[in-house]
């Protein structure tokens, strides 16, 4: 169809699974296909995405007009963001936060080798998160900012667990400690420990025999996963696993109080509650999507973060719609 | 001082001091000068900006890198607006919504003669709640918004109680109505009318010997203002007023609620508590005074919305700093 933004999904994990569900709600896109590691023939796919292998790609580069990437930012993205910018308008999540100049510096380049555009590290958090930090940043410059996270799971936390020698299944939730947030949100701008901002709640699965004391111990001295945060430990059976902890939620806040010139105290709160991580990472991305594919027909190419991107870009309607009704 | 952005303030009312008080919170601005409408001599600066009357404006165009134009959205900005983006790079809070295309059209063909950059209708709203409304809708297309504002004191409301006769001073309060916030809080997404979302808090000074039935009757009855809502009048005496009312706070918050297409529940929250309106709008209007200054060293000049200005504009810091340490 004329006019309308070919995805093509690289990665079927959740997010990739979520983008496929989400394209229906954005009448300006279509799903051309997902390309997965995996053998097309046995995966079921979730939506109505033709399914392809991931060596397939590069036979595709005119049915595309946006590539989003799902793969993981630990092994894929460092390898498949520049590989990827090369071929098509892409959009990922990469979250790494220490590798991103890095990470920015490759799709820049593969990206304007070939006029493409590229959008990294979206979604919220990098993403909407950052977004907000920035802007609330540039507005209050005489305050104190504080992100916190959760209550939600974190599947790099999860997966730390799941690693410990005698653990069969795990699921880690990270808890805003609400006595902080109450302080942060009465303005009283308090230097927190990573401590007393966050607490880790986990349960897990222990395989049969396993040492329940051991596993416990081993979590919670984890370096920089546990050891700087009180985490409390609940072992339940692969039962209770899949009843009570098989949804995503996430969530969490942005927030800065300070000054204004005239004295004033100020405060500046964003905040999410999501039913579904992978969900709402999707839907960032779709509209992220959108904003490359726009971009890129006005000769911008190279890698763009959500900073460099004005929010119009990211909406259906026209400049003029948004100006008439939205303002 | 080299690379400094030299401010103009033009309109010296609540929000015009309090751009001057904020300059110094951001090291990268100076003010060069304050033009009024008043006598300079009988107006008493609340920081350091030098005062001037507003027919020397023309004099200064090489001494002021971008004028934060002050004057009120009802009378001064619709001439003012296009006039003064002919001579300088501006920045207004012009808040007419109904009327927003046409202004936009007016200082787009002034800016675009002389090569000049002008931002319209900053501020918190329109301004960043704008700019929330927009984003939340591209992230969510299916889903329900909702604004509300308040608990704060609305100029408007206050004005147009004070023109009624018998009234020597008035106050109201826009108060958003908290069950129908819990509704929205919890994801109902109920449909609500005027009446269900907010309450009209007015606090009165009546002249001596005046009609306080008819007052509260004719407050009451005001079509637009007050006729849509529930509306709560509390006669007091000028001392309590000086009292009890002479701060400015307002605040409020931009939510949508929606679902993805994974079928789960999102919410997205973008919340302003302001103990002083004018200084949190004078904080908003100096950041996109730094996002003016540089679009017009980009060469993109006419009129803009904070649609159209990658959030990256407003911070201090270089896009690679942002990358390293925001994102």
């Amino acid at each position: 169809m004329s006019g309308t933004i070919r995805i093509g999904i690289i990665g079927y994990g959740n997010v990739g699974k979520a983008v496929e569900q989400a394209i229906g709600q954005n009448p300006d896109m279509e799903i051309f296909g997902i390309f997965s590691r995996r053998d097309p023939a046995a995966i079921t796919s979730a939506g109505k995405g033709r399914l392809f292998h991931i060596e397939e790609v590069k036979a595709h580069v005119d049915d595309i007009d946006v590539a989003i990437l799902c793969g993981g930012s630990a092994t894929d993205l460092p390898t498949q963001g520049p590989e990827f910018a090369k071929l098509f308008n892409t959009v990922d999540s990469y979250d790494t936060h220490a590798r991103i100049p890095e990470y920015f510096a490759a799709v820049d380049l593969a990206a304007k080798k070939t006029g493409k555009t590229a959008v990294i590290s979206t979604g919220w958090d990098p993403g909407l998160f950052s977004l907000m930090r920035v802007i609330e940043e540039a507005v209050l410059p005489n305050g104190t900012a504080y992100t916190f996270w959760g209550p939600g799971v974190s599947q790099g936390h999860s997966d730390a667990i799941r690693r410990v020698e005698g653990v069969a299944d795990a699921r880690q939730y990270t808890v805003p400690i609400e006595s902080a947030v109450e302080r942060v949100r009465a303005g009283e701008a308090p230097a927190l420990t990573t401590r007393e901002k966050h607490l880790r709640d986990c349960y897990v699965v222990a395989r049969e025999g396993a040492d329940l004391g051991k596993i416990e111990e081993t979590i919670k001295s984890m370096p920089y996963y546990f050891d700087e945060y009180d985490t409390k430990i609940s072992f339940i059976s692969p039962e209770e696993m899949t009843a009570h902890h098989s949804a995503m939620p996430h969530g969490g806040f942005v927030m800065r109080t300070g000054k204004t010139g005239d004295g004033a105290r100020q405060s500046i709160e964003f905040a999410l509650k999501l039913g579904s991580n992978p969900g709402f990472t999707a839907a960032v991305l779709i509209a992220y999507a959108r904003a490359a594919y726009r971009l890129n027909r006005e000769g911008r190419v190279g890698a763009h973060t959500v900073f460099d991107i004005a929010p119009g870009y990211l909406s259906l309607r026209s400049a003029a719609e948004l100006r008439a009704g939205q303002l």
